[in-house]
């Protein structure tokens, strides 16, 4: 993998324009032996030429084995691998749910939790309460005023929430309170540095206040908190790579994410396939780079639903035209990580890669766009951080290294 | 990638006899959809049966998408990453005109510019130069004297210019005088060490008197000094590998690379394939490791002539058996770079290798040797350092890691 800083110091400025298209969740597998994956199984005829006209691969999204989440995934498609680059879970939490966070923010995951009469922890997620319940508790738990800082609570799914502050002189150097077991109570919070401690006393004082307030709110009786974070400062992607980048995507998770890496958010109308690409269009002059995401890939996989994950693939391939009508210089399609509809959720095999680039690429002569002709394609199986380089070179705005 | 202390510590002494043949920006790409590559369309019997009977591979030159040039190119392919290895642009002009650095001279490598009547720099090129108007300008140069050490100069190509200072106590912790665009004047150079304060005046004093003789010269009426550096101690092959290894190549910057890491560069009596193989069975017993270069593939790729790059390969392949009879235990064919004639400059793609060991090869039994064959060759995609221990091995020379 290159370091960002050789990619910033060698990337150049340039008039090529680039379209990475995400089918979060892409890379599948079949269902009987011997049998397609999803995308092996789906109609692609467009998708099928580029592969013909261009190069295939597999990337590795964090390392081999790892099984992603989607946060971590597209940082890695992005170029910052998030073993390098690492984002705490509480700022991952709030990207997720698309929270507008400052750059001084301390972020925190929270968990409703039940205790018993003597404050030890029964069940780590409060019998994962439903979503509903969750957001009245947070309406409670928004009352609680602090000195001096900002407090501000947004309910996530079931038992999850996420807690911020924003104020002057915080710090996220704190310990958790989630003890990882029952049968004990919550930890208090301690800093890990001196200049944490006004930061750990104040959390401290909202944690004893929910507590009071949350005393007759059975299973949903007290909270937990871990992952205490400020957003990263990533390098943006105007910076590394000199490209302006414009994502769009509909769910609050990439749309998020995109923002951290500096690409500019833009508004969609619409989330077919068809409505994102045709945003990539209109704003075409704009920008060098678009990121477009498609989430249901993803979301049928986890339903199991093989079928479903197929033609959602298919739409997206029926919708290629409109992209390829407008020209791009190079355009990468492939998915954030696998989730393939047999196992029902994210998972760490490798993800088809098809890069097309009518001037540049070496064409692979590839009979179609699947993790078989992945296999074998003149990219090789690479890591996921690799792929921002390859995408710059392809589209002419890589200068030589060395004489 | 193996670490060189690593290897160094693997690595025996033996009698097999490897050959290392490197024809320059040899990986290309089609000219026409679905049309072979230069290696692919060149009739090659001679590669073909050792690609069936030995391994074939694509390696990566540096890391994913970089287009290296050929010092840096090299460098990796004889085991040096540049990147943990770096090589000063200074020190690469210089070995590139095969000049002879000795270990404590500095090099920098200069620019002709053009200056206004205020000093300002408008053209950072002088319009590039022709090299014989470079060559007069240098003779001028060459009658600056500095107290206390010797200066070389030495005219490259077009504005370009090598500087070299020889003598005790000089460093290159400097700055560069080039401010990067026109509309300023050059920077004066300075220290970025105490122990460089003394090498800084003498530079800036040279310069101070480059501008006065170069007054009149218009356009290239004043210098830019960059890249300060000083020969790289590089570990060299007899110590990393335990090779008595030979260069055998007709042009300055290789024959330099290979004095770089150790080599014994030999004279050469012809630039052909035969002469070349020629002059290492002449000295077949005096070393284990031939280096043999091969240009014109490199300079018909940038000429843009697919035909003529077939031929070359075709030359080369038509000599080999005079390499053949003289019983390699291990041959690779590859090249440092790719250079289709499609795009006429070195680029990214990865590059095609034939590893050929009669006891030791696993046959990959492919049908000829070029790009499509070598993609799903039993070497797999690797990185271009990782190509030493392969020879190695397969000559074997490297120890069983461990019990």
């Amino acid at each position: 993998m290159a370091d960002l800083s050789l990619i910033a110091e060698l990337a150049t400025e340039g008039t090529t324009k680039i379209v990475l298209l995400v089918m979060d969740g892409l890379g599948g597998m079949p269902v009987e032996p011997g049998g397609p994956t999803e995308l092996e199984a789906a109609r692609t005829p467009n998708m099928d030429r580029l592969a013909a006209e261009g190069t295939l691969g597999l990337h590795i999204p964090i390392r081999p084995g790892l099984a992603p989440g989607s946060g971590y995934a597209h940082l890695a498609l992005f170029g910052y691998d998030p073993l390098i680059y690492p984002v705490g879970r509480g700022v991952l939490e709030a990207v997720g749910i698309g929270f507008p966070l400052e750059p001084h923010d301390i972020a925190a995951r929270g968990n409703f939790v039940t205790v018993d009469a003597e404050g030890r922890i029964v069940d780590r997620r409060a019998g994962r309460i439903p979503t509903e319940v969750n957001a009245r508790l947070v309406e409670r738990l928004r009352t609680i005023r602090l000195e001096g800082v900002e407090v501000r609570i947004e309910p996530v799914k079931e038992h999850r929430f996420v807690l911020v502050l924003r104020g002057e002189g915080l710090s996220p150097a704190l310990t958790e309170t989630d003890p990882g077991k029952t049968g004990v109570p919550p930890l208090p919070v301690r800093a890990l540095q001196p200049e944490a401690e006004r930061t750990a006393a104040l959390v401290n004082r909202w944690i004893e206040q929910a507590r009071a307030l949350l005393a007759d709110a059975h299973p949903a009786n007290m909270v937990t908190l871990r992952g205490f974070d400020r957003p990263p400062r990533l390098p943006s992607v105007s910076e590394v790579y000199k490209l302006r980048a414009a994502a769009i995507a509909a769910y609050p998770m990439y749309r998020g994410v995109a923002r951290l890496v500096g690409m500019e958010v833009l508004e969609v109308h619409g989330e077919s396939p068809e409505a994102l690409f045709r945003e990539a269009v209109a704003r075409w002059d704009d920008f060098d780079f678009f990121f477009i995401h498609i989430k249901p890939t993803d979301s049928r996989g986890e339903d199991g639903d093989f079928a479903a994950k197929v033609r959602v693939i298919e739409a997206v391939d029926a919708a290629l035209p409109i992209l390829l009508e407008r020209g791009p210089d190079v355009l990468v399609i492939t998915g954030d990580h696998s989730t393939p509809a047999a196992l029902r959720t994210h998972t760490w095999h490798p993800v088809p890669v098809l890069l097309w680039a009518p001037r540049t690429a070496r064409p692979d002569g590839a009979p179609g766009f699947g993790e078989r002709a992945c296999r074998t394609g003149g990219l090789g199986i690479f890591m996921a951080t690799d792929l921002m380089p390859l995408i710059l070179a392809h589209a002419g705005r890589l200068s030589r290294l060395g004489a």
